[in-house]
């Protein structure tokens, strides 16, 4: 094993242990399959489980030590967690539920049936059912529901050797984050220190004497997305959570703030891309729920390009008279659509990192219509070139090239100031994508298109 | 401080900060700025002096103490970090540069023109320099010039006693992480323990006996994506680095990790948005700069519009006959590019998180499609009734909701395909953006519209 991995890469070593679990499986070589998992970290053993028939999934779990079992099982897919709790004997059931982290349970619950979920919860005892309880009722979306109550928390007044003999003792039983959390005699958290700071102390001194006080901390009804981003930005491993009256009651991990990010991340780039999220996995949706998610946009799309077809067919004269302005309406909407999806997309992008916090709006539409206007002027000049060079006529060229550049400015700004718009209003900024944009600015388009063309070819 | 904290979210502590720390300086009231800075986070003043006006910057670095100038400075933005050299004297500057950790300050050089990076060296401690040399030797972009060489490895026959000590001492004078990389006598990776199984083992136990032998690394040539995605995969707080004989290096750090995702994210944003990213804050540049990095794609938009164009010109008869059709090219122009950006969008996301690693092209394709006939068949069966209501003809109506079925078959496959193909080739699947896919579509819909018409009406 040691070889291989220090030949290839972790991806490819991956590849291999799928191809091999199948094969392993359909030789009914049980022995065979747990020599093979056994040095395999469990995430990748999971994908493995995930990449397997139907029937054999079950198979190769019943096949881990008990240990790896419930470790693997956080990590699978839901519909597999879900489909393999059906299988499960009441046994199992309980053994793999019960050893799984809090949060990690309450996330799965979040997923399966009702009717699942209560024949889980008969299962587990009555300690881990008041946690996870307790976990559930906060809001899905919030610090609560992601907060793990496994942490260090120590009384201030403890000696630095109480301390220590104490975390040893906590170990046992639970993951050590890299901070222990100081609280008072009320469980209120009054400040925070490392294991480095324990470890440097003299061992007569008081936990209260080396803590810093000033902890970045989340509420339980802190937005998720919020505390993913205090962990970023303050280079923490975890973040402590307090109720109301200052109790610390859980800690977020940065594992669980990265995968925020990410899901943050992918549910922006969804909008922009006109598809609506709603956290399952797209890989894992029928073809109706693909269909349910795209076509809402698309109808949107189908309302304004009606009104796009009005402004045209009052313009149907001036069509009748010179056809050849028909040839350059796609070169306009694309531009439009393409100059407004770079100024949203710049906007979006800033807002959700918050790298455009504390910019004045006025001064990022300034600078976007700015930017529109020059990329107009440059766009402008090749157009009317060519133009020129398909019909040879220089009025048509010019009036290509001024509707261009009205259209990049329009866009530019209605692609920077949307945004904003939505923000203030408290909606997601992403929402204002570019099919709304291009939609807006086709209909503005066209109208100043076709209007400077009845100017300026006199009909 | 504490009273304002618990009322009021930090990000609002924030906004106070920055307007106190301006009213202060500018009342020079030096005390001031002190006490009120005192508690604040380092990355929370940083964001302040950003905020500040040019000549007051210096001032309030100045006002710091030297521990928290160091990390202040490693939280400026760029062009702050680069003006603050340049006025810093002798003394200052071997302060804060010899104070930083290596994995920053190579950052920092790769950023700082060269003359400064001359100037910034010869001020270096020779031990410093040679960490700082060593960074710079790898390329940027890989696990070599991302990793800190502080960490803790230990050897694997030190008793756990032993360790201990060697473990408090380390800690005087480095950040301590969660792991203790254990190596054999040529420093050569073995294993990793974490704090926490040291403070469970036995007193008399060797270092050897409790470590994971199966422990994720990279190589100093790993790219710094895949590091990042390996932290995130494994719920990592670091990941060790070796070189090509296995020896412990440094160490990649989680905070890291959080940050190249984020930057990852924003460029796959960027290109889809048809907005070139050279990784510098877009905010920070100047409208020149924007300019350059919008105009290529918009360019290759123009010469794939005249072949748009071409194509209607050898319909000019039709639409000269039936000028109505050309209502309707907006309404199929912007449905294509709507369509295809739904698609390319979950599949260049897919592979970038690599949700779509071990998925068939084939099947995502061919499912792709498949939703794009749905989409085709909902959308035009309004369309035939819109066209219907706005026109009265049956024939117009039948042509556009057949092209505009076409149109999102061909929309959807192509946006599902075109990446996969891009990525075939080891180019960025993100390459493939909507403006490439609109304008493709584009060409081949006109053409199937204005043909269909041909063919439905009898022209």
């Amino acid at each position: 094993m040691q070889e291989i991995e220090e030949k290839s890469s972790r991806s490819e070593l991956r590849a291999i242990v799928r191809e091999q679990l199948r094969l392993l499986l359909e030789d009914r070589n049980w022995e065979g399959v747990k020599t093979l998992l056994l040095p395999v970290q469990p995430v990748d053993i999971a994908e493995a489980i995930d990449g397997l028939p139907k029937a054999m999934q079950l198979t190769a779990f019943r096949l881990l030590s008990k240990a790896e079992a419930v470790e693997v099982y956080e990590h699978l897919s839901t519909d597999i967690q879900q489909s393999l709790i059906e299988e499960f004997r009441d046994s199992e059931l309980l053994e793999i539920v019960n050893s799984m982290a809090p949060d990690d349970r309450a996330g799965l619950f979040d997923e399966l049936p009702p009717r699942l979920v209560r024949r889980v919860l008969a299962q587990l005892s009555p300690e881990e059912r008041k946690a996870t309880s307790q976990l559930l009722g906060y809001q899905a979306g919030t610090a609560g529901r992601l907060m793990t109550p496994e942490y260090i928390a120590l009384r201030y007044n403890l000696t630095i050797k109480e301390a220590s003999d104490r975390i040893r003792q906590l170990a046992r039983d639970r993951e050590v984050s890299y901070y222990v959390y100081v609280v008072d005699e009320q469980r209120r958290l009054m400040g925070v220190a490392s294991l480095r700071d324990v470890l440097l102390a003299d061992l007569d001194q008081f936990l209260g004497d080396i803590i810093n006080p000033d902890v970045v901390f989340a509420q339980t009804d802190t937005d998720q997305e919020e505390v993913a981003r205090s962990i970023q930005r303050y280079d923490l491993v975890a973040l402590p959570v307090v109720d109301r009256d200052h109790t610390l009651v859980g800690v977020v991990t940065v594992d669980d703030a990265i995968d925020i990010l990410q899901k943050e991340a992918t549910e922006d780039i969804y909008i922009m891309g006109a598809v609506r999220s709603e956290g399952e996995s797209y890989f894992q949706s029928n073809l109706a729920t693909i269909t349910r998610k795209r076509i809402p946009w698309l109808f949107i799309l189908l309302i304004t390009n009606a009104l796009t077809i009005l402004v045209m067919s009052n313009f149907e004269a001036v069509l009748d008279e010179v056809v050849a302005l028909a040839f350059f309406t796609p070169l306009l909407i694309d531009a439009g659509g393409n100059v407004g999806a770079q100024s949203s997309t710049v906007v979006i992008r800033g807002l959700s990192t918050e790298e455009l916090k504390y910019k004045k709006p006025l001064w990022v539409i300034i600078r976007e219509s700015m930017t529109g206007g020059l990329l107009g002027i440059l766009l402008g000049v090749v157009v009317i070139g060519m133009v020129f060079v398909f019909l040879g006529q220089i009025e048509i060229g010019l009036t290509v090239g001024i509707s261009l550049l009205c259209i990049t400015i329009i866009a530019a700004t209605a692609g920077a100031g949307l945004p904003f718009l939505f923000h203030s209003f408290g909606l997601d900024p992403a929402l204002m994508s570019s099919p709304f944009i291009t939609t807006i600015v086709d209909i503005l388009g066209i109208w100043i298109y076709l209007s400077t063309a009845k100017l300026l070819l006199g009909l």
